[in-house]
């Protein structure tokens, strides 16, 4: 197995970082390849703006249009062709961070908008009334499978069905037999009892097909929300009325 | 009424810029009060790291307590301190962006990340094993109102009930009288149409009260989410599964 950890925390003592290190040490043991894009530590350029499309950038800029026409031609930025090109080359994805304001921090969000250009995310395929580009399964990144890994703060109690924040409910959007969204990791934090919450879901990731969990997860709840399409891995955003940690 | 537009797109001549010049003009010319937060004019910081919290930061960073600290002993970079006392002053927020990736983009993202400060927009009031801090209305930032007024990219009908993109629905989560959620305004882009669409809802947002719409809101469906509480204004995610303008 190729896996990619996209790892978003700004502090590598937290127990964000220490679950990324589980991950790695965990999948590397077991004989699996394993690459780390740690956005902090690469000081990851978070906001999209015309640099990204050099100095043929349209004026007025147009991201959409100069974004694909920079990948098509292969003049995007160093970093963005970097992760694209772990991305084609891993099958599965790990987002590893701390659940802000409902979703994810800023530099994973600019890592979102920046790496899934048009005509690599979307944008791909026949574009008409009835259809609207490859997607559930069918794009760049079809057959890939992801796995996201969530901290949370507060005490678990605020996550129970009648608790102040709600329980943390998932939904998966998947592209039949070639994709999976995997059953999110959430361990609850910052309690030490948090730091025993185990692994993320490796034995699910490990499986040769959806596994069961993948499978639940794609008829899952409404909160936590992972799309996992072939045209575009999307990210969704998890709902919990907390900070995360 | 005081307005603060919070503004997220990187060029100035594009629909998002004409929504937030409407916007400033109509409420300028009906006599009320209007500041804008030009994120990308004003090169918004939009990670969270140690820098944020200065030669006090706690080693290992704690991300959460840091910011309340520093919160407490006015010691937030200015640039965040700024942004907290245009919302303490407002009576009305209206965030301008493009839907990027079924939410807002990563510097707008950030400034949400940087200002809702522990102390400020969380972590205030009784925190017991029945309480966790002053929540929907009873906050900061009690009284608010907020309107998102979001851009998204493909054609109307990829919006309909079977359309690939599905509908655009949005819940509310109101503090009752003191707080409202407006109902979103949705323009459809790029096309030329939209920019036909009209201006936000400015008359929802000059209404006194929650109006009959923001009230609509609150019962709404499940896809465009807005939460407006007194304890903070949580900015909701949108999910459409299509890439903005």
């Amino acid at each position: 197995m190729k896996t990619l950890i996209v790892y978003a925390h700004p502090e590598s003592k937290s127990l964000n970082g220490s679950l990324k290190d589980l991950a790695v040490s965990t999948l590397s043991n077991a004989g699996h390849e394993v690459r780390v894009s740690d956005l902090y530590a690469m000081n990851w350029k978070a906001v999209v703006d015309a640099a990204d499309y050099g100095p043929e950038a349209s004026r007025p800029l147009k991201v959409a249009l100069d974004s694909g026409r920079a990948f098509d031609s292969g003049t995007l930025t160093p970093d963005v062709l970097g992760e694209q090109e772990k991305l084609l080359w891993a099958d599965t994805i790990i987002f590893q961070f701390p659940l802000w304001w409902y979703t994810m921090p800023a530099i994973l969000k600019g890592w979102v908008d920046r790496v899934f250009t048009y005509h690599f995310a979307y944008g791909v395929g026949e574009h008409s009334d009835t259809k609207y580009g490859e997607r559930f399964g069918e794009g760049t990144l079809a057959g890939r499978r992801a796995l996201l890994s969530v901290t949370a703060g507060g005490p678990e109690s605020h996550y129970s069905a009648r608790g102040i924040n709600g329980p943390m409910r998932r939904s998966g959007t998947t592209g039949g037999e070639r994709s999976a969204a995997l059953s999110p990791h959430l361990p609850r934090g910052p309690s030490p009892r948090a730091r025993g919450a185990g692994a993320p879901d490796l034995a699910a990731a490990t499986a040769a097909g959806p596994s069961p969990r993948a499978r639940e997860a794609g008829r899952g709840g409404r909160r936590l929300f992972i799309s996992l399409g072939g045209g575009w891995i999307g990210v969704g955003s998890m709902f919990t009325r907390t900070a995360g940690t």
